[in-house]
């Protein structure tokens, strides 16, 4: 995504941070359901990988991340089995507080990595967007739909896919008009990171239907 | 799907009115769970494009109807807003009838069309017969999933996926043995419609599993 | 997957209880649901074929089971309406009793035909497991799942998928040490077989998250 060798680093290390947080909703949803080893460990890789494969399906895109990097297979049965061995039930909430601006990182980083991956697909702008967002967003959607609940991002009415949207747009704005792509996809990671976390610190809300 | 110009654009009016009572089954469907705007957008787009969209991952053909015409996506982003603002619950049930004919409509141009589309991949008929099925009522099948339902055309025995079926294969027939490829997809296009309100009006049941 | 015509005759064999018995527990799951003709085909066929379906989309192969073997399409809507004439309650139970021990035929079928597949894709060897386990286990998880279930697979804390995983690595390992294809095919089959009768006679249970 970056171009020079420190800024590649710093991906790096989002990237980790990213996909941890996003396992580790995953393995809290499980947790909270009680699943099993086998049940724990899919809901957690198919939080942390199920965006960036819908998105790879839509484009035909091939291979995935997780059959490219597939040590991360191993990563996701390791933590599934520790976790069901070692949290308990007063980890969980705990847990859940400490993964909100990780996760608020792996939704800037995959937004703007599944909207740089479109663009190279030649898809219409609009599209490059909505591939960002699923790409951001689908994990958890997924997670949710496959514990049998509704997805959060589809009625808990904060802004988490729409900062996502706002920021995937503002990359393309940027790398089209102003910048190069590199600082382009720097302004624009920042811009959903701070905006998500003010979100979160500040509670907004976005209209729901009524009545 | 049709060849002359003058049917052609008699397509065109009926693919709007398919896509916006899709889509509207969609709003309502996200309305009455009392999802936000990002939900509501995601269902009214999945209902309205889902299905086309599985038929063509399982057929591995690109580009997508909402790639190639990404339009309708910010069709979409502007209903879902009006709606969130301006419909209230005495529409919801209103607006539910009013689409009933229309849906029939989308039902009918999307079978046929998915039907077409398979028969030009060199699919088995039952394959192209179920591809044109799939088409025409995976998108509220999907609509019926992630809003934590069983899919309503599973349960409501009322005939839907079984007419389309049936025109499918009418279609396949005529087109086969009897007519050319337009009037083939004419007739086949009015027996779904018609059958359809048929049973909307007189309440036709199918077999249900009993005791 | 066999070489020799004797070894193929037994694999046609045991891929027609396989699919049967899959079947035959999507049919039970839609029966279970009231689902009308409509509903119990679609689980019935999503549960014999959902599963290699998944595994060719990820793989980006086509045909599919189905698509080649069409006429299983019609197999499977003949036997959804003999069961929803002919079937009563009390066949349910014992319909699940019976079809125990062709359902891990099925599951050491899939799974090393999976697997085998995956490896002529030269993915990562822990691709190659998943999906065989995929292949196995997809189609039971899509049923729950469009039943608007979480996944019986996901909880039960029954070795399934978990002996899958054991048999599709044993695969790997002796095929690539030991045996040739297809004996290690017949080894790993055995293998996965037994142990689940095994599990399935002596009531094994996986660790579960508690407190």
């Amino acid at each position: 995504m970056f171009s020079t060798p420190t800024l590649s680093f710093f991906q790096e290390i989002i990237e980790l941070i990213g996909i941890f947080s996003f396992a580790a909703s995953g393995l809290i949803a499980g947790l909270r359901k009680k699943l099993d080893l086998v049940g724990v460990s899919i809901v957690a890789g198919l939080t942390a990988f199920g965006g960036g494969t819908l998105r790879d399906i839509l484009l035909d895109r091939r291979p995935f991340f997780w059959v490219e990097h597939s040590y991360w297979l191993w990563v996701i049965i390791a933590l599934t089995i520790v976790s069901i061995w070692f949290i308990k039930n007063k980890h969980i909430a705990y847990t859940e507080k400490m993964i909100q601006l990780p996760d608020a990182m792996g939704l800037a980083l995959a937004t703007i990595l599944g909207t740089q991956i479109a663009l190279q697909f030649d898809t219409p702008l609009v599209v490059a967007i909505l591939l960002g967002v699923i790409s951001a967003t689908f994990g958890g959607a997924l997670r949710d739909i496959v514990c049998g609940e509704i997805p959060q991002l589809f009625y808990d009415n904060r802004p988490y896919a729409v900062i996502a949207f706002a920021g995937s747009g503002l990359y393309i704005l940027l790398s089209t008009y102003l910048l190069d792509e590199s600082m382009a996809a720097v302004v624009s990671f920042m811009f959903i990171f701070i905006i998500r976390a003010i979100a979160l610190y500040k509670n907004w809300h976005l209209p729901t239907f009524r009545a």
